[in-house]
């Protein structure tokens, strides 16, 4: 059962209510940060006259329970929607949020550069990779702390917060450290430790879709970052695995007005990875705007061509500004959603 | 290799063109209906002497040999783009066609009522089924020939030209007879006898993608169809199978720039079958123009409720109407596409 | 509704019931060629007195009404399952059939020696491509007639009975004037139009899933054979399409035991395209019986690096006498299957 | 470049080799478990001298440069196949092992009664979640270490080496103070900060395939095994994701060839997860080992309509013992593959 409490209810009244149930002996999950505050009772049902308790205090707007198995991410348990605030950018209401930055952190250089270029372009937040997951054991898996530090450099130059990947539990307090904002990868989407542990730091989360994770999946990874009490997510659709050759993925677009019509919560798309061809990037950029996500994850290099990782499907910063152009004239068009 | 000859070619200049060609005894396939004609000279290599002789000409523009498979549906066979005109419609320019109408023509009251309501509601041409192919023998097979006498009705009353879906060899003289463009369905994307046979009709030709054809795989059938002298092709993505239960299909709308890059071809997308759920249609319907659409193929019923076939899935005029609102606001946003 | 025959019914007494049924206004199809025979009435129900009365005549063994959509191909409606008899050989008994031969038939030369090669090598019918069905227009589609001309030649030499494809209805009574079962490839599972036709020759038909089609579509295109009235229908699972890049299909054996349980038809597989790699062919072709496949559909070329279509998938004869004398033993070896 | 010693060679000759190696400034990783032993020389090259010196100390066998990007897994670093015991069980030999039990241990009664039957029925080592993922935050996840207790109660009653899954890199020191091989799930495939600290533990492996994962990045997941160090590893195909509804997985049992012509691990096959129908898993057991397979992981449950999870593919004791019965005479009749 969910409690969905009103959007102006005080702290002190919102206590007063999780210490009755507690009094009671109801264990509940309280998630307050991306929107009105949402109690979650486990376990055990509510008895009738509670409820209707609860119900005269006027704090509670309206008691569900969500027939999805992800009931805390499901719509009905936040209509209004959730906005995931890093920094001072909000992600979530109808201005899209651009994320961009270069796949992997090679140099200060390249870092700095990058940077300076995509805040030039309007981007909104820096993502780059210090701890990257590789196929192969062999690859380049990132400059570690370093580019931690380096990321922590860019954004003071910028002001840009910073998004980056955590890989491994035993990172966690060190990249939180650093990033504003912490990437669950693809790989690691049901990696359910991770998840948990990242969650409990309490930081916003961008947790990307698997590349074979159906909606319902991802919803119910994403389930376990609120039922450990953070709210701060942020979902990222990255393309499927799929059996056409000439994309790298198959970016899935459906998922993106499905997600929106299950979940309360804020779903942007990465073209960069869900084609795996520069060319591609700008049109599956405003495709995803239209279809209704909240914003982008790109790649951006100073020097596609010099990229370690991915460059193929990096595009250079002139690029990213017309893309930031578009997408703003696309947004201003955009209205309410059609109703069906 | 291929011939591109210049947009301004007179009729007469080229077909002294061709008469040298065929003096020479070299087999050739001539395009002239979608844009500036293009002359294939098939089998034997054609000597450098020869080639020098028709740039000197004036009517050669360009002599290529693309590296695609489908040499004819290459782009650099027609950089320009080919135009389809279906009736007074223009297939493959700057403003989106819609193209709506009933899954199925099921009654006259149906669809001359869907008819006028999609015309209201600002599509430009008009689809409906009178032969349908069923997954199951027991399913409603359409009307047949009834049908098309309906969607000539239609045509008469609304002035949109009607596009249905020949499914036999048997039938294409019939449907030809009503229809002002020919849809080749996925399941028949590789029935390559009826590829040919319809492309002999010289009729316009609507190209469902296969639900698992590569794209590849699709400009080649659509080679199909160039190689045997129509040029009048559009494509249409419909959706692919993928792993995803929640949605029919993956609407695969990387396929539509990666077309329009490999290929001079226009390419629609169809929403309806794409998606699977009527929510789903309008954030897709602009996210596939915002990915470079030439246009949309929807389904629409006047009671989506009631229709025997693919309800699920159909919208109502009122919502097509607000479709194509802001898919006319997109294109008028759109301009040239980025350059990666 | 579905009314199971007795295996001993004299054809009189069958008459006598159909002209029963007939006299009483059901439109019927009755299915006699691969097992007891089977009538189904069509369209509305039949009185309880009827079905009474039919019953106490001693002919009909059951009344059974499937829950599948497949109602004529459920393994309810033929509980024995269904045998097709192809020249002298039966395909759906526990001795495995294998058909073997190239790809393509390519000569007179290379045919005759594959033929008298795989007839050595202990396979029971000659498979070979007359009419292909090319992914491209400009590949090599086949001998046509003069390649059918050739698959009888063989077949007096060697006494093995010839499958061929046929893709277009208009060749369908010329294929059919040569081959001894009809062969419906994957391209062409849901050419409705195809499956009726080919239906009518009366022919047997081995009918190839599509390689992106669920096993429920593959029964429901074998329900249109059947529904035709012809219930000669072999089922050949022959990979579909998966995101594996190493193999050309990813062969579902899990097909093999679930049409068991859900059809009484007998299922081959083909390992050379299910693979596409020939050093695959001969586990797979083991694994393949191992799973209760009723025979093998194997490429077979004299010379596999000089085969003109598919020679990667080739094996040669050497290879396919080790693989036949292999099966036979792991048939002797199979019992009862096992009941869980 | 890789060193392949010589079957026969001497502890301190291969340490003389080593120690040569290192005082020259290399850089090794050294397997030596599982067949003769395996030298990788990481970073730059070897001088020719440097290679002839190691030639003619009769040490070496070989001195391979595997193309494959997973050098270390590949076939040609030990061609005559790895063998992976497991107390006194060998995996990789021509005996199937089969590895059975439940799920997840509910009980004690249920895993000794599971234990006890699965021993009688013919397995050689005992399976069973401890640690379970659970797609769902709110699904039962195992009983933890007390899981972990009765896993080694049951091995001491039925002599059984115990599997079980270790999911969060906390617990590895837990698990492998129970276990005797440690499985990483399907969904930790891609999880490299796990892969690496289980391969540091010693124990044997069984690796999962990631259910959208290619053989290349499979066997890339065992390199990072492989490159800790680590050669008592077991590969397992367990289905992947594909787009048929009638199955949970497709089963793709052309990986196992693939993965024994590409690779010297031994691999198994989990048909309860490939097919999730328990009907289906003695065919396709059967079909497993005919592709190659070195042994199965079955799920089989006392009471398998009572399972708390998984228990629509789980099997009973007794269809397991049949299961076993058959493979070893399929096992026996198998000889050398079929070369091609």
């Amino acid at each position: 059962m969910i409690l969905r409490l009103r959007a102006d209810t005080e702290p002190h009244h919102r206590q007063a209510l999780l210490d009755e149930l507690q009094r009671a002996g109801f264990e509940v999950t309280v998630l307050t940060s991306g929107g009105p505050a949402i109690i979650a009772v486990n376990g055990r049902a509510v008895p009738d006259a509670f409820v209707g308790r609860f119900m005269r205090t006027g704090v509670v707007e309206e008691v569900v329970t969500p027939s999805e198995p992800y009931r805390l991410a499901a719509r009905a348990s936040r209509p209004e929607g959730t906005v995931v605030q890093v920094g001072s950018v909000r992600i979530g209401e109808r201005e899209p949020v651009v994320i961009a930055g270069p796949c992997t952190v090679e140099s200060r250089d390249q870092l700095l550069r990058t940077a300076e270029a995509v805040r030039e372009a309007g981007a909104s937040l820096l993502r780059g990779g210090a701890f990257k997951p590789r196929t192969s054991p062999y690859s380049f898996h990132g400059l570690g702390e370093r580019g931690l530090e380096l990321l922590a450099e860019a954004r003071e130059r910028t002001g840009l917060p910073v998004v980056t990947e955590v890989l491994d539990t035993d990172h966690i307090d060190l990249v939180a450290q650093y990033a504003d904002m912490l990437q669950i990868g693809s790989r690691n989407m049901m990696n359910f430790a991770l998840l948990r542990k990242v969650a409990a730091t309490g930081k916003p989360v961008l947790l990307k879709r698997g590349f074979a994770a159906t909606v319902e999946e991802w919803l119910l990874a994403a389930e376990y970052l609120l039922a450990s009490g953070n709210d701060r997510v942020v979902l990222c659709e990255r393309g499927v695995r799929g059996f056409e050759p000439a994309t790298r993925f198959m970016l899935d677009l459906n998922a993106v007005p499905l997600v929106r019509q299950r979940s309360h919560l804020p779903v942007i798309v990465d073209p960069s990875h869900g084609t795996g061809l520069r060319e591609l990037v700008p049109p599956m950029s405003l495709a995803a705007i239209a279809a209704g996500a909240h914003g982008l994850l790109i790649e951006v290099h100073v020097q596609p061509e010099d990229a370690l990782v991915d460059g193929r499907q990096s595009i250079d910063p002139a690029t990213l500004a017309e893309i930031v152009r578009r997408v703003r004239l696309l947004a201003a068009l955009a209205e309410e959603p059609v109703l069906v």
